[in-house]
């Protein structure tokens, strides 16, 4: 096993000392780098990417090439889980995801199979280990799914949505079909996650992009309650280190103090959230991570740097903090700001580490 | 002048005793209504609909026969002002609104009037005093407009966004752009509103639909900061009796502290904020408003109460509630559902009053 070289970001989702604040970027593999944008041109389309391991691998390196971040990212998306699941997931052109079949029913519930993740999400795991023996221990690699509630928007709803019609119906009107569903669904992460775990992934963050379109009662109901039942079933060592995990609820600020009691290692924060009372208000329970607004990377060096020291600022001194921005990296940045951006951290981090 | 009937929504607003807590809907005069979707074909499209101050005023009273509400809201839209600018509001089918000239550029931010409000509004006004003639009295008329920031999100993205690329580059690196907009903006929204109390209304509320996509320092100085502008500048008292003013800022909930200093009577909840944890943090310095998630609506008759009772509950005793959805009522909502949210607010908060 090649051991590996820059561990700042393990070490700080363990609240263990660093040098300095360790970053990386939601979605730094992407289409605001031209050297993505070709490779994915020689795949085809996205699907044909995520599902070839070896240009997988090949964009979730590129970033790496260009900056000085601290941790890779599986490249692959959120919704592989429920395209496993047989309901047909594709693209259409300026539409984001849809899927063929759509999850309505108690019987459409009922149908469904828990993946079998070997056989059907072996693309997937291929990809972690080319990704993990290509990065030969130069940084971690962190594996990832989407929550059971952000897969059940898509699946019910049957693409994107922004009023949550459908699933919000099934949860409130019919909430034992929700449930059956959901548990199904943290079932499949979990083995899901664990075989990212067993191939390499070092570390696993947990993307609850919707979370947030919940009321307080119903988000621990129907979402933190499933990703808890995610963390509780993790293999959490592995290769003789702890493999931490992350929890993402993007607008989930107002909930901290319990995603905290979830048992996960840290929480990621949106920009909407001050980090400096984010920490007050979890104490030394979890790490956090975040919070840049990644719309500051449209900001001239200047704007970007001062946002950095303002976070790093209200965060204050020591460990716990992994820098990154509060959402995916943005399609329109210019690559040379997200390098100003991660220089930053680095630089300006370093006074408040011992 | 008429004698008010029902002044219950109104002394909530200002903390003062009510028998049972005051009741309307976010978008209750909507595409819900059959009523509603019959008067807006005879109109021909949505704008014609709000030029039309007959028109408008008839739809701002159709929930009225149905439900036992508390109060009514002008029937128009948030864009009108920045339509009255000369930037040719239209709507695109499945789109939502659109502007034909964009603002960009400081050039396009000079070059921009600031409406003369009896001229360029004057379908608005009218509908004031039509629709305050028709009530009668029998509950009070809220006028109401976007917020700058709000407003200026479409007239920036050239419509409606979802990550906000063009305004937040402008915010980043821009600021004093971004500001001049602003201001311009928070004097015709005052010019408005006032011209609005003058002809009626009886209470305003801005909407801010969109500060919430922003940071907290950015939230503070580029969406709260202008209201506030608003709020002093507005005529706080009207035919004997105070005006209030309801700030509502989707998914605001984090900064309610900072809000309920603004100098606003009430601030509007969402559903991801709990109402109780709200009343403790702004004590005594605001009423809230709000706040069911809509989607509820889609639930069976006792869900809906129950949920109802829930947010009573959490509110607890005494005067500063007007009940509200936290959000615009849905359009595939049946109409019965809402008449079972209107009655169960009266029924069941009346123990909650001396």
């Amino acid at each position: 096993m090649v051991e590996l070289k820059n561990d700042r970001f393990l070490r700080a989702l363990l609240r263990e000392p660093v040098d300095c604040t360790p970053v990386w970027m939601m979605r730094q593999a992407g289409r605001y780098l031209p050297e993505y944008r070709e490779t994915r041109a020689r795949a085809g389309d996205f699907m044909s990417l995520c599902m070839n391991p070896k240009l997988a691998c090949e964009v979730t390196l590129q970033p790496l090439e260009r900056y000085d971040l601290d941790a890779a990212i599986l490249f692959s998306d959120i919704l592989t889980i429920p395209d496993a699941m047989g309901l047909g997931l594709y693209f259409e052109a300026g539409e984001g995801p849809r899927f063929k079949k759509i999850v309505r029913t108690a019987d459409d519930v009922a149908a469904l199979p828990v993946p079998d993740v070997k056989r059907d999400l072996d693309y997937v795991i291929a990809a972690v280990r080319e990704i993990r023996s290509a990065l030969a221990g130069r940084v971690p690699l962190i594996g990832f799914s989407g929550s059971p509630w952000t897969l059940a928007t898509y699946m019910v709803e049957g693409g994107s949505s922004k009023d949550f019609r459908h699933i919000k119906e099934m949860m409130y009107a019919r909430p034992e079909v929700m449930h059956e569903l959901l548990a199904k669904l943290a079932d499949a992460v979990t083995l899901y996650l664990n075989e990212q775990i067993l191939a390499g992934a070092q570390a696993v963050q947990i993307f609850d992009t919707w979370g947030g379109a919940l009321s307080g009662p119903m988000y621990l109901e129907f979402s933190l309650a499933y990703m808890k039942r995610i963390v509780d079933g993790l293999i959490r060592e592995n290769e003789g280190r702890r493999v931490p995990c992350i929890l993402f609820t993007k607008n989930g600020g107002q909930w901290l103090e319990t995603m905290a009691d979830s048992g996960a290692d840290a929480l990621g924060l949106d920009w909407t959230t001050d980090i400096g009372d984010a920490r007050r208000r979890v104490g030394d329970r979890v790490a956090l991570q975040g919070n840049m607004d990644p719309s500051v990377l449209y900001a001239p060096a200047d704007r970007i740097r001062s946002e950095v020291a303002a976070i790093l600022q209200s965060f204050g001194p020591g460990t716990g903090h992994v820098f990154n921005l509060g959402h995916g990296i943005h399609q329109f940045v210019d690559p040379e700001s997200a390098g100003v951006f991660v220089d930053a951290v680095h630089e300006l981090s370093a006074s408040y580490h011992d």
